[in-house]
């Protein structure tokens, strides 16, 4: 057994930094330590790699198997072979890059994130966290510390598609997912042969529950909590769980001018009431459950004509899988009082899409909290909104994720940005978290 | 002086009727006479109509300028030339053809209304008064009855593509009404050409107030007023002025998933409540306006982002341009509150096409009445929530417009329905209606 003492990191850094650490057998410190990472490299390659895909306007389309995907892929990959992980690309187009650990008998720690993007998206989104695992190990090269497990970057391909890689990974990605058509134009397939996946042989790359010991994934936060409250790290505690539904009112189409009010069936104006109904039953329990009505179109939609038929896309999301259904169920229910009260009919059609939440490691969410607090930053513990390639490795291993300020929380936008401080930050705590976990 | 005697209608048709009538001096029924119109011809000539411009799932696209218009004007033509009418073809695509009275020097009773429609339109609306005007004539011929005033059957150009040919007819069809792209996919100018107008030389057919004695016009109601309230006849009262604006809600487009609700500034939360607003504000006085949210389209329209923009088109109607006026600033007002509420900005374009409302002419109104009353049949006095060549006209001579019921209100669609009977009312009303204005 390793012999551990308690230290001041002072009479290691002689910095005065007051935090409590840890010293291994030969006398390095392993948590606590003084490993930092270089944010400025950090920021410097975000801005390059935002260059792959990009606009004369300067708005980025780095989206998943175009031009700008490959190249910024290559640019990724020389960067990884430089720095000693000699990346492959599975058969579902994940960057893979591997260093050793001291015990070879160990099961590899993987952290990582996804480099493409939604059309005009932002250059942080998924780029932070793939970039900052790259940085983990180049401090870790540079302080030539060799960790106990091997450790592995996975650059998940195609993650704004729907996961797609981490999906192959976990084997979740189905002869149907293979058919649809990516963003990019190229059924999914094609795009999977074009960045050098292997489609007609994804099983032979599926990585099975117990090959990784743990997954790290540092993102952007995605929403203005972070910002809004002052944090400088979300420890997330799960991916929530999605029910999409399609709902169909309808009424009768008729003349605007020549049917009196109290004649009308008027299809826009159930679903109003609708729209309205979802917001209050989303905001009448306690929680961070959120509720959406994002699209609508209405036939035959023309100024004179009183609306006969409105398509709604609604979507909920939350932790708990069971008050999302609770939620659904509430909502259903107003809607059969506005049917009757409107003369129209509504009908609900959930989307075979869903997803069921995924929660994270509450051992790994416990030494992302000591990470952070050893550095100094605030921290809260939150749900991700946002779907993450996290959530398909849930399924095959331990995963902790780390939420780094989003300013504004605008996101899947040009307009997004996190400050060097918070992604420097974030990718601090991801250093220190994979030591502890290292540790262990 | 013409000798007038009240006499029982009974002891001139032997039928047992017992409307009063009046005899002139010639010792003919003029007001309650037996003269009536052949309601099957109506019939059997609005199905043959019918067939021009059909598709094959039986729907009709005689949309003015096409094909199907062409031929469906040029069978009509010879049904006019045929009862003697000698139709000819005005600068702005309008047919006219003329029967001379007794005293030619008296100005024209004119009256008729369109055989184009909207694609997927009825057989019912503008054919039924046009067929109706051409079955008075015929009645006429056929009992060798000529009329103090010169008669003339006017059928309307494009009445469906903004009251074209009677906005021509009285000089208000612009340089810029010229230019538009009509629904038949020509240029407007083109489109009067392709009918055998002259677009360069509209002034040279305009007619002037003082030009025509009155204008009348039968058309089915396109509501369901008459039907649901049991009435024979409708006398319009006025043709509802519109006033349409495009309402425009900027919130901010967000990730549905990581932006918690109370950071959200949903514009199509805005838009549902302001929707409801518009309907509460227009129920909210008593009377016959109507108002309608017909239009909505939001920004970026996908389930998985909060709603970040959405444009409005509002129309309301009415025969009062005041209450117009009073409603739409009580729903700007109501605005004001939700852009405060919602973390919205709401902006009003009113569209420049309005039109104010025109009101028909009190003693057509009243002989309408009479002629209908004379027949036995149930009249409501009613507003024209629908735009008619009647409203042109009004602007040269005194209008009067009679309404036959729709059955189930329905109106702009193939599904579109008069029945026969009550056809046969309209047309007769409208018969009796001339020969009382030719006895003025």
């Amino acid at each position: 057994m390793r012999r551990r003492t308690f230290i001041k990191n002072a009479t290691l850094t002689g910095l005065g930094i007051t935090t409590f650490g840890l010293l291994d057998s030969n006398g390095k410190a392993f948590f606590g330590n003084n490993l930092k990472v270089n944010g400025q490299r950090i920021e410097t390659r975000i801005n390059e790699l935002a260059k792959f895909g990009r606009d004369e306007a300067g708005h980025g389309y780095r989206v998943a198997y175009t031009k700008g995907d490959i190249e910024g892929r290559a640019w990724f990959m020389q960067l990884m072979k430089d720095a000693g992980l000699n990346p492959i690309v599975d058969h579902g187009g994940n960057i893979i890059g591997k260093r050793k650990g001291k015990k070879p008998s160990l099961k590899p720690i993987a952290f990582g994130s996804h480099i493409d993007m939604v059309p005009d998206g932002g250059n942080y989104d998924g780029t932070l966290g793939s970039l900052s695992a790259l940085e983990v190990i180049e401090v870790l090269n540079e302080n030539r510390m060799v960790t106990e497990h091997p450790l592995e970057v996975i650059i998940f391909a195609n993650e704004e598609g729907g996961l797609i890689g981490s999906r192959a990974m976990v084997g979740q990605l189905t002869d149907d997912g293979l058919k649809q058509i990516s963003q990019s134009g190229l059924v999914m397939a094609d795009g999977i042969k074009a960045i050098g996946g292997n489609p007609d042989d994804l099983k032979n790359s599926i990585r099975k529950k117990g090959d990784i010991h743990s997954f790290l994934e540092l993102h952007i936060e995605q929403g203005g909590i972070l910002e809004n409250e002052n944090f400088q790290i979300g420890v997330v505690e799960g991916i929530v769980g999605i029910l999409d539904c399609e709902i169909t009112i309808e009424g009768f189409a008729n003349h605007a001018g020549t049917t009196p009010m109290k004649l009308r069936k008027d299809a826009l104006l159930a679903a109003s009431k609708l729209i309205i109904e979802v917001n209050e039953v989303i905001n009448s329990v306690p929680g961070n459950q959120v509720g959406t009505v994002g699209k609508i179109q209405v036939q035959p939609g023309a100024y004179n004509v009183v609306p006969g038929k409105v398509a709604l896309g609604l979507e909920i999301r939350d932790l708990s899988w069971d008050k999302i259904e609770m939620l659904f169920s509430e909502i259903e229910k107003r809607a059969a009082t506005i049917s009757t009260d409107t003369k129209t009919t509504i009908t609900f059609m959930r989307e075979a899409s869903f997803s069921k939440p995924a929660l994270t490691n509450k051992s790994l969410q416990q030494k992302i909290n000591e990470s952070a607090n050893s550095l100094g930053l605030k921290t809260k513990f939150m749900q991700s909104g946002a779907g993450h390639d996290s959530q398909q490795m849930a399924t095959i291993a331990p995963v902790g994720m780390i939420f780094v300020p989003s300013v504004g929380g605008i996101s899947h936008s040009h307009k997004e940005f996190t400050k060097t401080e918070d992604m420097t930050n974030g990718a601090n705590v991801l250093l220190q978290t994979i030591l502890s976990v290292d540790r262990e």
